[in-house]
């Protein structure tokens, strides 16, 4: 079956990563849950870090939950949902992705960069991206931007710029053809050599 | 046609990555250049940056030196073979990458990192990571890294140290998954919607 | 001398880091530059890398333009003038940056990010970071984010948002005080040990 | 009271930024810090991530442990232990960094990168410095690098290699350096204007 003929969906879970007490990006989450799941072709669930149960006293695969894990080896993508944080990741979003591994391997992902200021969390996109393709990760290069997210929700967590909306259709564009391109590969080009 | 059975060879040409005089570099890009042309189902060709003639009056498009540019349009993937200097990329590269847009998107990058020191050219290879990325490469998630590259090589350029060979097949290999799964999508899979 | 009681004034030239043809960043670099030269206790000057003669057969010392050298070793602190390029560094201002080495040890600089698009050259500043640092330079945590920049200017040069002289304001301060500081250190605090 | 003359020890304590159960990162933080100590004229102690009380139902200042809060308050300078998870840095360890914000504000860092394999933990320094620069710190242009990690030390945590011991003592000088010139920037120069 080629990757033009297939027409199984795609799973593509998204991942709200920060569990800050008041977090707006819960708003973002939802919305590009809501929109994704509207797509054809895609089956896509909200994974929640705040309700994963990682241990706090170890890190990588023995810190693990077991259905997060099992999450992440069904999906073809993911999309995260990612605060911008000093610049930085938050730690309990990266305590939670160094739990899985092989699981991550030669799967698309797209970044939702949030931040309360102008920039769309663009610098915490460019801090994960190393960390990404290590994970074996392919992350797609169109991003969300959601910036000054206070203002970009009401307080029910209703969108107040239509826009984002068509910015989404694009990047949803690019993660789903990555998505099924990948797909087609883990399932029909062989490794070669060594 | 699927990926399976599509016995094409890949065009994916190794880029020397840098003008410096004495450059070390340039024996890792023959080596490189050499173990790839063994590849079956590989062609490959040298392109050194010593020899674009690009303009230092433009930057981007209009920079660009047409041979250059074609030879990225037919490539399916490129091997970068790029020094650290100061922890960033060669300021010569870059001008050169800057010069071409549509004709990567879609394609593969490995990238052979060099360093004078022990590190193997680890910290340029971060430094690319979001640029490739923008112009629409994908990194693949293994590296070439040559350190103390004075030492690993002899003043004929023979390799001293044959653990390289076996590193660079799992980056090959690795590297062709990669072009040929893309070359796949980029023939096959529609972007849709938007 | 206490660094309180210094009153020598300080050298801090701004560099533009472009040579594009119709490059935007002009605007802002003469815009940057006029603010600073008002500021009390500083000396500043505009440096142009389309100007500086550097050579494009080799890299590092060996590409050197002596005035630019003389320049940074005079200098107390840089500003830089950055247009953002596929999320990367202009080449060319790569090239001359890497042409010095000892003569920005322990001095400040601070980042000016140009772009098209509305994020401020937030990823172009990110992915300086690291060449700075191994540059010997301290870079300081307030930037200048020049977005949307083809509207923040009008056809003559002039400034279209005053709210920038307000925001340069606060760059400037963190800027200035880093200089101080590490002029003092320089002079006064002997690296011990070793 | 100059930087010069200025004889109250130095503040540095020693960040153990991995909570992994059979941490190697343990060994390099104990010879850090039992290095740091014999220094004349620096005080330090051991912070270890594992024994903090942080909250995981929050994140930011609302997940603070007060006392290392009130340790970061009083250092002059931070050395972080940082084990290199996926390129990237420990969730738990940005968790906890994230907790402080003011405390950090012109004070000194220095990072000892560890790694499993040959790199000396590059890549998760690389990818902490656009965090530690956000958050006030300057990260001096000094690394410590730990290369298999699980050779450098034997099974009582015993160095094996005595050439760290001189690597380590050009580290501290440009800390201890940076540490000083900082804190009489704090003490004795005002930010201008504003």
């Amino acid at each position: 079956m080629s990757a033009r003929t297939d027409t199984r969906p795609l799973f593509i879970p998204v991942v709200l990563g920060t569990v800050r007490q008041g977090r707006m990006s819960e708003h973002v989450a939802r919305f590009v849950h809501a929109e994704l799941a509207k797509r054809p072709g895609v089956e896509t669930e909200l994974v929640d870090i705040r309700e994963l149960k990682l241990s706090n006293t170890d890190e990588g695969g023995g810190a693990r939950d077991v259905r997060f894990t099992e999450t992440v080896a069904r999906a073809d993508a993911l999309v995260l949902v990612v605060p911008e944080y000093n610049h930085g990741y938050p730690g309990l979003l990266k305590h939670a992705l160094d739990t899985n591994l092989k699981e991550y391997i030669h799967k698309a992902v797209g970044v939702c960069g949030v931040s309360a200021g102008p920039f769309g969390g663009t610098r915490v996109i460019e801090n994960l991206l190393p960390v990404l393709r290590e994970l074996g990760l392919v992350t797609v290069f169109w991003d969300g931007n959601f910036s000054s997210v206070q203002k970009a929700f009401d307080a029910e967590g209703n969108l107040t710029d239509a826009a984002y909306v068509r910015r989404l259709d694009k990047f949803f564009r690019e993660l789903v053809w990555m998505a099924k391109v990948l797909r087609h590969g883990r399932e029909h080009v062989a490794l070669e050599g060594g």
